[in-house]
């Protein structure tokens, strides 16, 4: 009696827009930073939507958020279904939010037609997805999920030196629930692509079958202040030149790692970053990606040999996070792919290019991911876009999944890994991030 | 009765001290950006130290201040002797202050040996030398020379959008006198060499006869913020990459017109500047200089050929400022010559590679400048020293020259020139700067 239920994608539309208004950009984006008073405002309307549809909410010590429709079976663990209301500085509508009011779509679907299902079901919203904020990105789904340290967490610290936990205090989300001890059963996450296969294939769903892997870096190059009229360029120990050529090299470096490398310097910051005197330091990140673990060690070999090279410059190259591929659970995969041939959408399996919550739930839960397209593959923008019919589709593949899934999720839930092409390195975070 | 004349150097050391107490920062340099509170205290001590030495002290509209030792002729306009006490971000304890200083040391001098100059001796303390809180440089003087009109100046705004004419009037220095109306017979002026040739060839002395022409540009990348992780290289509009290539360009092109040739990138702006999104834009400053127009018009068009490579984003180029060569007067660069000579300190003529007051005053009246060595050529840089001996040979240069020239000034004083090196190109300054 449950094939043939639909999510309803006008009310699914309603709420992306109602929530789109929080924290809104000119541009038509969203600036809600983890933590800020924009993304205490979001979980607000979050938890009452969620109360009006008949759910309990409960909150662990890192604010991420849990909101349950009962099951059938109370000794089951939920199928949970969420993803993140944070945002980049200048974020998009649909990043992360899309993945959560989908699962308050479904639940709020299951309620119009008074469906039980066998497990409770869940909409869960991850604190601090983004890292935009506070480094590193994915860090409270990382805490449950056993990949960072609880007191790692709470003493991260934003720009302006303000740590996690203040930050959860003085929103009023900072809960009781030991993170981690919270029993799920299946996660899945909704999520727009990010990048533009999809849209180049004209497939309307992704079955994404895991994450590639990362490596973060933190730089310093080291030179020495000047004055930029009388300091001969020979005598110039010119920082920006050096982090120049480094930025020229981590693009180089990718291309020779296509077509699946990728790596950007996000963020540069100058000193003392006036007009007329040679920079003296510049600090930067960088972000290099691949599906395989191996060729991310390549990748450090080469940056770490470009950085040797600056010969008038001290450059200091931190590996802050390495985070290796990830497979997801088979039965959760085979879920989605079974609910999206039912419902007939041109589809293709991936791996997910950008980093989500469900890379480090899946390392502790059975869980996986849909994608569907966004436009020109456009995101962390304002000017991201997805297609009405797309996030039905999406939603709608989520609801199958998760009504199959509630009646073979097990009391202690573990993924079943397809295979692993890890190396075996452990996912790890070197370094107490300044900011 | 002159001739043997020395300046008091363990009081000038002192009164240097003194000044460097002001905005002093932890490596020892000074943070005093132009109208900032710290410039206000120091210009309070500056005039308090005047009126002790029994100076008149008036302000022009501008806030550059004028403090007048009578001479024994009414009539004639006096030898004005001084520099600047705003200092860069991390800024040394000499650029500026010691010709400041100087001045006041000279004035301190001839009071205790009750000696009369005939023309007044003036000391000058002018507005925003620095140019790294108000863009341009040397923007007060500038505006005495009739090179910038005054709303122009007035209207001058930081990077938080506070005006000139605003902090003027908050810091208490917005004078009555209308800035370019107060004569001057001949100026001078001593200064910390800003590089390493003085150094280089144990030489104490620069004779300084002319300043390099300068352009200075501002440039806007635009490219398409993106998300790090899941837009393929090939995708991409990376704003930072091309910014890469252009301060890597900046750097060739001088090397390209070395040894007298020199550019640099001081200021860069990453947009959105965070670690998993590809910067949409980057604004940043190019500083191109070099003693020869010609050679500045052919850097001019190669750092064009090179923005105009960069294919996937959009390069604004913008010259603010064009500033050619300058040549002080010859009466002027005579008498600190005599001066240097007849004290047998060891010397060199010289073009100034810095931009200074006096390369925007000697447009209008007769000018010189005193060099003395830095250690390692460095300032803009808290690390910055001068040999106290050197300041205080510098200064018995700048006290002969200004005896000799208060005999000599006329009551209407146009500049000398030697020669003109200039290609007749007017001083531009092109642009509303928005910061």
């Amino acid at each position: 009696m449950t094939r043939g239920l639909r999510i309803n994608g006008d009310r699914l539309w309603q709420s992306l827009l109602d929530m789109s208004q929080i924290g809104a950009l000119p541009g038509g984006g969203c600036r809600r930073l983890a933590l800020s008073d924009e993304d205490r405002q979001a979980r607000d309307v979050f938890r009452q939507m969620c109360l009006d549809a008949g759910c309990d909410v409960h909150i662990d010590r890192l604010g991420n958020m849990f909101a349950r429709r009962p099951g059938r079976n109370p000794d089951l663990p939920p199928v949970a279904i969420g993803s993140h209301l944070d945002t980049q500085p200048h974020g998009g509508r649909f990043d992360g939010v899309y993945g959560v009011l989908a699962g308050l779509e479904i639940v709020r679907i299951l309620n119009d037609h008074n469906i039980e299902t066998d497990a409770p079901i869940e909409i869960v919203n991850w604190t601090n997805e983004e890292g935009a904020r506070f480094a590193p990105a994915m860090l409270c789904s990382g805490v449950y999920a056993g990949l960072f340290d609880l007191d790692f967490a709470l003493s991260r610290t934003d720009a302006d030196g303000l740590r996690v936990d203040e930050e959860l205090a003085r929103i009023g989300y900072e809960g009781d629930t030991p993170c981690g001890k919270h029993q799920i059963g299946a996660f899945l996450e909704a999520h727009i692509e990010q990048g533009p296969l999809l849209e180049q294939h004209d497939e309307v769903i992704g079955v994404v079958t895991g994450g590639q892997g990362q490596r973060w870096y933190d730089v310093t190059v080291t030179g020495r202040d000047a004055h930029s009229g009388s300091t001969p360029m020979s005598g110039r120990s010119d920082a920006l030149v050096a982090a120049a050529h480094l930025v020229t090299a981590v693009q180089d470096i990718a291309l020779a790692h296509g077509p699946d490398g990728v790596g950007t310097v996000g963020e540069l910051h100058v000193s003392p970053n006036a007009r007329n005197t040679i920079p003296g330091e510049i600090q930067f990140t960088i972000d290099f990606r691949h599906p395989d673990d191996r060729v991310l060690s390549e990748m450090d070999t080469a940056i770490r040999f470009a950085a040797s090279q600056e010969k008038v410059v001290q450059v200091a190259l931190d590996m802050i996070w390495h985070n290796p591929p990830v497979q997801f659970d088979t039965r959760c995969i085979d879920a989605i792919d079974k609910a999206t041939r039912d419902l007939s959408y041109p589809y293709r399996y991936m791996v997910s290019g950008a980093g989500h919550d469900t890379c480090q739930l899946a390392r502790k839960v059975p869980a996986a991911m849909v994608f569907v397209p966004c436009r020109d593959g456009l995101s962390h923008n304002e000017a991201e876009w997805a297609e009405p019919e797309h996030l039905v589709a999406g939603a709608n593949v989520l609801l199958q999944a998760a009504i199959d899934l509630s009646r073979q999720v097990a009391p202690e839930a573990r993924p079943i890994r397809q295979s692993l092409n890890t190396t075996g390195k452990s996912h790890t975070y070197d370094k107490e991030l300044s900011r």
